[in-house]
């Protein structure tokens, strides 16, 4: 998917929501149990439900991986049933991958190969060519970790202080690896008075920005600083849409929560003229 | 496994060689196709003809995920099979994860729980609580990212100089969340003169040293460098063995290899006066 066809969707569906598909076996509803793949049963639910407020979905790949084999049936499964169904969507593998090049080509063939996502989230310690392998593909995106929205993101990610710090240095080296057309940020939503320091070095990229909801984060206050002319935000909620309610009406929830961000979501839109 | 064990297994088989098990399936020999599970029929070859001369194997996960649920019942596979027939190897999933608090807890039950792994490699961009559910499990390692062997490390581990380097302030900083008995440390070996200078801050940590044989690092400058009185040192060999042949004698050639490797080692064991 190209930036322009991203922007074009955040406007057709009038919202940038990412929906999180975090689907931890030991939360879903019970009654998906007696179901052969409840994971995969729990995926479906949600996606029917929520789809016209989302444009992305983001399956946490930890979820998945801690099943084992039958983690990666329910996860592919999942990809295929969203590409099938609801067409120009974009998905993103939150894996948090890098390794050296040789390796990172095999992270890149089995998101991008064995699985048709668009998107990949690279973590950045090892460096460009733990990253190039990914940015190989034609269509596909890396969104690179830079300020995260956990509590041990103060150990390095600051490191050795706020005019120098690392997290703004892999915003400033990584644009010499690729521009704006197929890399993107994580930027964590707990630290929103950040955005406007971090647009300042990467004033057109996307950002994804994982922790509004469950994780304490505020849509207000990302899009005050955050938005660009060309929307420039995937606002990423995962319990909060997901887990709403945990009975046989969880997809149901789950659709009301998505719709209400996707409302608050337009009402913004509007207001930067871009509706 | 504790840390005395380790060195206990070391001295029984006078040696510290971690076998790599970087099993591309498009690299191995082509007979192997004919079977059912070509990697998994690979690993087993490798495995019963080098474990006398390892005490450590060290799966690199993308290979398997590359493949999808093929792959990760292919490492299933492996990691039962090193576990049923060879009791007292020390079994490091090569993953470079590191999450959330709540999603690393899920990819440490992926390899501590679902698999029957000794330690897995972790990324330290998120910081402690991306790397504590790791270090939950009793017995259980964390090998966390320090100083890697590829280009990339230039990046940003040296950031911002020399002196307070970001790989220094991993190795610094995580001393505060567990000791030597449950953490190690990667460390390039293909950096081996920059060992000397890691030795000084985690004089008594193992630490796992990739970048032997293909990627370039000499094992003498690692043991000048890097031995301590303890050992201290899992050294790791991939390609160079497990790809040292491609044909029918793939698992002979790979002992050859791991045994001149071996012997190496056993002759610095016993110069050092641990033998």
């Amino acid at each position: 998917m190209t930036r322009n066809e991203l922007f074009e969707n955040i406007l057709r569906k009038r919202s940038f929501l990412c929906v999180g598909l975090d689907t931890d076996i030991n939360k879903i509803p019970s009654f998906l149990h007696k179901t052969d793949d409840p994971v995969f049963e729990f995926n479906k639910g949600i996606i029917d439900a929520t789809n016209e407020y989302a444009i992305a979905y983001k399956p946490n790949i930890a979820f998945y991986e801690s099943m084992g084999a039958q983690g990666w049936i329910a996860l592919k499964k999942t990809v295929d049933y969203l590409r099938n169904n609801y067409p120009g969507l974009f998905l993103i593998a939150d894996a948090k991958r890098g390794d050296i090049g040789n390796t990172s080509k095999l992270y890149a063939r089995a998101f991008f190969e064995n699985m048709d996502f668009d998107a990949v989230t690279v973590a950045p310690y090892m460096g460009e060519d733990s990253v190039s392998p990914f940015l190989e593909y034609p269509g596909k995106w890396v969104i690179l970790l830079a300020l995260t929205s956990n509590r041990g993101a103060d150990d390095f990610q600051h490191h050795p202080d706020d005019e120098n710090s690392l997290y703004k240095l892999v915003l400033g080296k990584s644009q010499s690896w690729s521009d704006n057309e197929n890399m993107m940020y994580v930027v964590g939503a707990t630290r929103a008075e950040m955005l406007s320091d971090i647009r300042k070095i990467v004033p057109r990229h996307f950002l994804l920005i994982p922790g509004v909801g469950a994780q304490g984060g505020s849509l207000d206050d990302v899009v005050a600083h955050g938005m660009n002319s060309t929307c420039g935000l995937l606002v990423n909620s995962s319990r909060g849409i997901i887990f709403a309610d945990k009975t046989m009406n969880y997809a149901e929830v789950a659709a009301l929560k998505a719709g209400e961000l996707q409302q608050q979501m337009e009402n913004h839109l509007i207001a930067r003229g871009m509706l």
